[in-house]
């Protein structure tokens, strides 16, 4: 795809955007500000930009005279790129550059860290669980009447020099008319044993050569999603992608109200049924997707929270929600996914990620795995932020791990406009430092409708950073403007006028929600800072983060270590693994020694209760301010605050 | 029991019987001839017996004149023996002591060899694979709330040395209601691996001490019949035992229309569910026998023909009846249980003996293993007569096998009054030398309706060496009786007159009768001497023989070397292990020795295809003679004909 650059000025800012990028998004992702309340959609007419050399597409609307359309004017926010060129945003009062440019920093989203199968390969840890070879058989004479079977043991040692073979009885129910049926040329389907020198299992046979087609289903069940991946065995591809609410939903939003559902008589059955049903439907999906045969799938594995898994294992999640927290098991057995009422060949096992507690289960054990952490020498930090938030600290010789509850903020719970991370949630946000104006980008630059977990952070930082908010997370009471007021005692910033939005309503941040988000990054601050503590280390220490979770890969890092979400950090030390569950289970799919060192790694972590140790309640108290209360631990913010008190001052 | 002895004069033959013996059993045992037609009912009343000395209790009838009584004569059929007592044998006509002792030779059954636990301990071949170990756990509570199986795979460490474990899903289950309902004192059952060095699995969890509970279920699933133990697997001890004929049966008599019928639409399900449920009903009845616990049974363990474990399985064996006669495996791994259909615990592993080829299956793989054959240095030929034949022959060092069609007639099939071994049927039988009048003993001490095959071989063993019939099994026709006649140019002799009978007619045994016996027989000594000249052996390179089947405890052994059945032997050498089958699959019920050893068992147990040898045929039409065309294989019974011919001749 062509790349163009864009200049901003008076900011002197560059930018290099893909052919069609949106002019609004690229000015924020520069960190220029631009006036734009609703969202992208060119109702407020706000984000009037001139184009002083070049040309954009569109972005000519009737908020425009058609002076302004001659002189070069156009909207921002619907003007797309599509050479090299130079734009002026008009400042409406005169400050200086250096407030310019606090205004907005540019956007910085964690690395995207993908599996690396050639480097896998090139480390010998490419060790595919499932294999197939292809036989053509002596067809059985007299005497040479070996029973099916033994022919087919000995012709693959004989050929593929494979022994230690055992042969299931769904193979051997098979095997003689699959024989007959195809001239005694097949294909075997064998399952590698995970520890060398154990058996082999010939788990399927199947008429003529079929080795070029051998596939994998990797599900990551989340609480809300479940998604599924279908893998090719033999490129290591993601053939087919599909994902689909859980569909226990109805029964309970969250793991607690499942598990309550699932102590009813039948509950704990109805919820098995539920989200095995989610899974068959995802492997139709895939199947369809990717036109292959069902048959030609060979194994499954699956990844979850503790919760999650048990009930998709129908293991009573009972003893999860109650003091002292019991899981049923850390590790589960490999079982035929047919008895799980999992629809795929009798000839397929589910893998089952492990669990470590009852609120670090086998998603996270799947993202440590996934993400490679448990191989590296450098110290990571690895954090799944979700309503409940798993941190995982340690590298190839130990692992800590614990769970804390950072509550709904992260995905819009408790904020008075939060929302989910769909269309119309403001994700992206600045303000004019001298106006106190917004820009507001939100997803599918629709007109604004709530605030996503993404854009929450990057509200409460720039607010911050830029003083309009104090470390407590409250307003600043001198500040003049319509935007921020108080209703009914309530302090707030009108992010959108009612106009503006999909909802009629003045679209609002207010203290509360600022302060359900200080109680929600206060948590997992203070988790990691506990952990840390635990073993001995400190905030310092850590070398890497690692990001997983839907909301990782939006969220803007800088902003997330300016409110103390995440330690300081150079970003280019974080990486964002996406879904980790998932990465993991397809990484499992995909090689054996991943299979293996899971055991290994589920001994060696170790599991904190957070509520059980001295200082977590400690260093929550200390979070809850913005960054925290010792400033000392963020360094470059603090630089960057002196610097803007300087300035202000100056 | 008190034991008590009687001499038949004037034979001078001494006895030892247990009080309350029958008469003319004892005489029979003896090798005493006492005319006797009715079978020991009392209706003929030709077995009038003079006591000479002591006394016996009954045996006074009608037929009895006031004088005779007043004598001492007695009916030997209805007398039963309660003192030291002697008797004399009115000998009708005068002959002498040479001819009256070839009239009858005592009965000589095998040896009933026993699996002998105490042996395999101190050989330490005694290692149950399933043992229970009893826990009190300390409860969780924070922060030492491990999920709860790991702390359960901690204490096996901890407190019984366990390692290695692995806890299969049904445990995870129910594991965590369990320990709470329990108290955290609970029983864990463990399968051992048969190979040492591989997992142990924790298949149950029970609350409180149950390690006093522990048993397992052996099953020989036979064309006909189904049998099965309860095995206490601490004592070793078989709890109940319960058998039923195969409700197959009403699908098709034998293997052959059984496939047949496997092969319709349905079919293989439907035989599958009908033994599955034989199976069910025995261990119903075995749990209510034996009154224990369901789930107190760990283990299972089936045996049986080919062509039923396939069924059994689920396995067509359509390929079993067609040339070049397949079968799906050797090997089947362990199934769970309830997968099969069999109602015991999901805990519960299906143990299915593995075959070696279509016509020598498991129950055959099964009797080796039981009868430890396999671990002798002796030349042992094993062998298991029924419809189908099956020989095995080796020591520790090799096997071989064969199986050969013998026909029905040691069934009773083919056989003009052949019967199965069931009440009325004569079981055994002598003659007069001089009157030729025979003396019946019936199975039940009732009238005859029919002969049994135990019974035929000592009929015809006893004209044959008394030149009653010739080598070709036909009879004298210079002899002058009633009893041997020619109806529609077929001769026969008539075993007892239809008064005397449960049918109101002659009951006979006719020359075709002999000749389907001569082919039964013959078809078997011929797979003998074939089996041995494929492995470059001779008859008498035999050290020892092993008779299973039910008809192999009632086999007088003397007789059926006299017939040529079995080879010449000291009859000490030759023992009966009853149902080989359920033997072998109760050792394997308590030791793992056994299964390990049944895989190298397999491997090393070649199978020849008679049909396919060059010499089969030959051997067969030699064999078709009493004994057989080479009279110097037999040359005990030589030796006797001698004197014989020589006494007639003086």
């Amino acid at each position: 795809m062509k790349t163009y650059t864009v200049r901003f000025l008076p900011h002197e800012k560059d930018i290099t955007v893909s052919e069609g990028a949106n002019l609004l998004r690229a000015a924020m992702e520069a960190g220029v500000h631009i006036n734009a309340s609703c969202g992208g959609e060119g109702v407020c007419g706000k984000c009037r930009v001139l184009i002083e050399s070049g040309a954009v597409e569109g972005g000519i609307t009737e908020k425009l005279s058609q002076q302004d359309i001659e002189k070069g004017y156009r909207q921002a926010c619907l003007s797309t790129v599509q050479q090299d060129v130079v734009i002026r945003i008009p400042v409406e009062s005169v400050i200086d550059a250096s407030i310019l440019n606090m205004a907005s920093t540019p956007r910085c989203t964690a690395r995207i860290q993908e599996p690396d199968f050639n480097e896998l390969k090139e480390q010998g840890l490419f060790q595919p669980p499932v294999e197939k070879k292809y036989l053509e058989l002596p067809p059985p004479v007299l005497p040479d009447n070996l029973p099916d079977v033994t022919r087919l043991i000995s012709f693959l040692k004989l050929e593929h020099g494979e022994h230690r073979l055992v042969v299931s009885l769904p193979v051997i129910r098979k095997l003689p008319d699959i024989l007959r049926e195809s001239d005694f040329k097949i294909t075997a389907t064998l399952a590698r044993p995970v520890h060398p020198g154990r058996k082999t299992h010939v788990i399927n046979v199947q008429s003529g050569d079929t080795t070029d087609r051998n596939y994998a289903v990797a599900v990551d069940i989340g609480t809300t999603t479940v998604y599924g991946q279908l893998i090719n065995l033999i490129s290591g591809d993601v053939m087919a992608q599909y994902g689909d609410f859980n569909g226990q939903i109805s029964y309970g939003e969250d793991v607690i109200t499942r598990i309550m559902y699932a102590e009813k008589p039948g509950g704990l059955e109805k919820l098995h049924e539920v989200v095995i049903g989610n899974i068959n439907t995802i492997i139709t999906r895939l199947v369809k997707r990717a036109k292959i045969d069902r048959d030609d799938i060979s194994a499954i594995t699956l990844a979850g929270n503790t919760t999650m898994t048990q009930l998709m294992l129908k293991v009573n999640p009972r003893y999860i929600r109650r003091s002292p927290y019991v899981p049923a098991s850390t590790l589960y057995p490999p079982i035929m996914a047919r008895t799980l009422g999992i629809e795929l060949g009798d000839h397929v096992t589910a893998l089952v990620y492990p669990q470590i507690s009852s609120y670090v289960g086998g998603d996270i054990v799947s993202g440590v795995m996934g993400s490679g952490m448990y191989r590296t020498d450098e110290l990571t930090l690895y954090l799944d932020i979700g309503t409940n938030a798993e941190l995982v600290i340690g590298n190839r010789d130990w692992l800590a791990c614990a769970a804390c509850s950072a509550g709904p903020a992260f995905e819009g719970g408790g904020i008075t406009f939060g929302m989910r991370a769909t269309k119309g949630a403001i994700e992206d946000f600045s303000i004019d430092p001298a106006t106190l104006e917004p820009m507001n980008i939100t997803i599918g630059n629709v007109r604004p409708k709530g605030i996503c977990g993404s854009g929450l952070i990057i509200m409460v930082a720039t607010l911050f950073e830029l003083g309009i908010i104090n470390s407590k997370g409250k307003f600043n009471r001198d500040l003049k403007t319509p935007r921020i007021r108080e209703i009914d005692g309530i302090y707030e910033y009108v992010l959108a006028w009612g106009a503006e939005t999909q909802i009629d309503r003045d679209l609002v941040l207010t203290e509360p929600d600022i302060d359900n988000l200080i109680r929600a990054k206060g948590a997992i601050f203070s988790g990691c800072l506990t952990l840390l503590e635990e073993v001995g280390l400190t905030i310092d220490d850590v070398q890497r983060i690692i990001l997983a979770g839907g909301f990782g890969s939006y969220v803007d890092l800088e902003k997330a270590m300016t409110i103390g979400l995440l330690p300081e950090m150079d970003p280019s030390k974080v990486t964002f693994v996406g879904n980790g569950s998932l990465m993991g289970a397809r990484m499992s799919s995909l090689t054996n020694r991943i299979r293996m060192d899971v055991v290994e790694v589920t001994r060696k972590m170790t599991n904190f209760e957070l509520s059980e140790t001295h200082s977590y309640m400690d260093n929550y108290i200390a979070a809850l301010f913005l960054p925290h209360t010792d400033i000392n631990k963020f360094p470059r913010l603090k630089s960057r605050l002196d610097a803007r008190n300087k300035t202000q001052r100056s």
